[in-house]
């Protein structure tokens, strides 16, 4: 059998029941995050540019889009929420391969669920089995792809949307094999758009064309021979340099490649993560205030300098790759939401100043998800701490509490906190949910 | 400037005035092949799964598809009409790249200057813009990109109907820039789903996508600052053996890479075209029969062997690209309509029998557009004859006279020779025309 057979075999033999428990609890936790990034990013102004275009298409009302609630079809939706839980770069993290695997991935299958009446359980179950996807094709394909210079949250997310729908719709394993080719050819995005509006399209694309692709092989459209495995597919063209067939079917049920995705505290670069963890831990312990922090020094992984060493970001998206300006919103805000990163914060002049007083200093003992911080204050006293694995790495995963603090923090501000927490009870029921409607119909603004 | 920037630029200041008239002779031509293949491919059994797709979006009637006459937004008439333009491979070939830029560029142009209430004059002028970007995106990365194994008709086709729609919608240069990037980064299409339905997906694709994107630019949606050119923009990531700007932006409005685009006389993979030329010549002029023939024997350009060598073809698709079913056809049909490549006709005995004696070796001194052919007789006696440019390649371009006859053969069988006739005359009369509706309305069938 080819590749491609092989994962198409795979993904339609897997049964709901067989799916671990920690699976679905893991689930449940990515639409906590995506709904909470994606209702804080719905009135952004490149979402009602894609919003109005939506509108303008004046689709069939059968699935919702979130924050306007827009009524559209399945695709449609895909695309707005796909485009939403991506835009503020606060989505999950595939640590391995810096795979975003929730946007890509939920939009299709929360869409596709809303249209088709499916129960809670296997909306939680499609999307566990397209996230696995996106991740294994994924790492089948790391580091040369993302090297190349690919966005592989639109690239290898596709796949897992074609998985994700295809599984939910019941694909035959033919029809499978066919749908991962239909979705796969269009495999795309480059990283040259990132710092644009165009860079959440990705994903976007990605949920929205997996979803087309799975419906049209039920329809009997046909494929190649072997999309990801054959001579001109996708690991020959689009990650000339190598590929790895064991990471991406190898295991299948027995290894997660999943289980190495985390939910990101921070609304920024995840390198500078440590970092924050610790000034928070600092400013919380110590009941720190601007006006009495004389200096903060960070000692970190050589990547921090490497990719966010930015003592003047100058606009929002650059306050997002400045360790100095992380730690001093961490400090002041003790947060770094999106709303840490605005462009009035950017400028802030409270902000500023406590930012003109971070360094930092390379040590070669720590690893990326660490990193040691001493903060002197006016009087000369120094308070410090080290954070081992950043919160939301893999070995140190964020808390239920923990998301439920940022994921009210974001939606409550859109939606008023009744309607959030209603909506997060709703999530964490849905196992036993016979529909996701409880779900749709809360996440849009009244 | 950027190479997107200059790029941007000389689209959005070309005025319609300025262009030549055998520009929009030619567009006139490229619509009138692209109806006849359109209609003749309208009744597929892929077309009907991509038509109930789009009929389930129930999106607002302001575009028509071809054929079926659904009538729905712009977005989706480009999708439906671009995967009729290239279904049957029987749509035009950009010879020194093999791009087919009519598939990718026409169908976003016709369904938005419907939409908008365009006149037939800017309409084909818009087209031609289209498809000289198409064409010049295409050479600035040939022959290394295809190489690599992209479908170049997607990939490159994408910028073109960006192009050609930002225009229609008078984009400022500024919009212009942003839409090439919101566009090129979701060009896509590996070789490897050749022979399958997916492959008309790829212009079908780069026609919406390209039309989006033109929008999306026009309400204000960014894009990077080099798509094209950038670090990790088209060029580097998806040609990274090799690109020439050069060819891209040099002696635009002087020089027309589009004057390099030839029609079809034969629905399937081009580089076979000079063989079935010579096959047809010698089968006409000694009245060869399929029984009293031995062998025939092709002298060919390396590419037939590379990209047509498929001497057991299984299926209709497959036929296309098999350069021995083409051969067969050509000596038992005399013709390579449609009707040469149904599953039938590739299973059909006699065809069958003739494609077993069917071979061909490299002649290094055979361009892409020629092919010597020896036919063995039975009784050890052969005929030969060279072709030095294929019917329909630049330099032996298809006549007005034989692309009525295509069209006529194509067209009435579905539509009715009558109406048939008047869509014909609608379209060599665009120039004049207030609006597009006297085409679109007659492109469907009663």
């Amino acid at each position: 059998m080819t590749a491609t057979q092989t994962l198409a075999q795979q993904i339609t033999s897997t049964k709901a029941d067989s799916l671990p428990d920690w699976i679905y609890h893991e689930s449940k936790r990515t639409l906590v995050n995506m709904l909470a990034i994606s209702i804080s990013a719905s009135g952004a102004v490149p979402v009602l540019a894609l919003t109005d275009w939506a509108r303008d298409e004046g689709a069939k009302a059968r699935a919702t889009a979130i924050g306007s609630g827009l009524r559209t079809s399945p695709t449609i939706a895909a695309l707005l929420n796909g485009y939403m839980a991506h835009l503020q770069d606060y989505d999950d993290t595939h640590f391995p391969t810096v795979l975003h695997p929730t946007a890509p991935v939920w939009p299709a299958i929360l869409a596709l669920a809303e249209d088709i009446g499916a129960s809670g359980r296997d909306a939680l179950a499609a999307f566990a089995i397209g996230a696995e996807v996106a991740c294994r094709v994924s790492m089948s394909v790391h580091p040369w792809h993302y090297d190349a210079g690919w966005h592989i949250t639109g690239t290898a997310g596709v796949f897992g949307a074609v998985a994700g729908a295809g599984w939910l719709l019941g694909l035959t394993a033919d029809q499978m094999f066919n749908a991962l080719a239909i979705g796969g050819t269009q495999a795309s995005g480059v990283r040259e758009v990132f710092g644009s509006d165009t860079k959440a399209l990705h994903p976007a694309k990605a949920a929205s064309n997996g979803l087309q692709a799975a419906l049209l092989a039920k329809s009997g459209f046909t494929g190649p021979d072997d999309i990801i495995g054959g001579r001109r597919g996708f690991w020959e063209v689009l990650s000339a340099a190598g590929h790895n067939e064991e990471e991406l079917t190898g295991a299948w049920g027995d290894r997660w490649a999943f289980a190495n995705n985390g939910l990101k505290p921070y609304a920024n670069g995840v390198v500078s993560h440590p970092i924050q963890d610790a000034v928070i831990k600092l400013r919380n312990e110590h009941n720190l205030k601007p006006e009495n922090v004389a200096g903060i020094k960070a000692h970190v992984h050589p990547l921090v300098l490497e990719l966010m060493n930015r003592a003047e970001p100058r606009r929002a998206l650059e306050g997002k790759f400045s360790f100095q300006h992380c730690a001093a919103a961490a400090l002041v805000d003790g947060a770094g939401h999106d709303a840490q990163f605005t462009d009035a914060k950017v400028l802030d002049p409270v902000i500023s100043a406590v930012r003109a007083k971070v360094s930092a200093e390379i040590d070669s003992t720590m690893k990326e998800e660490s990193a040691r911080v001493v903060i002197t204050l006016n009087d000369g006293t120094t308070v410090e701490t080290t954070t081992e694995h950043a919160t939301g790495s893999p070995e140190n995963p964020m808390s239920n509490e923990a998301l439920e603090i940022k994921y009210s923090a974001l939606a409550s501000e859109i939606i008023g906190k009744t309607q959030a927490d209603e909506l997060l009870s709703a999530v964490w029921a849905l196992d036993w949910a016979t529909d996701v409607k409880q779900v749709t119909k809360l996440m849009v603004k009244g």
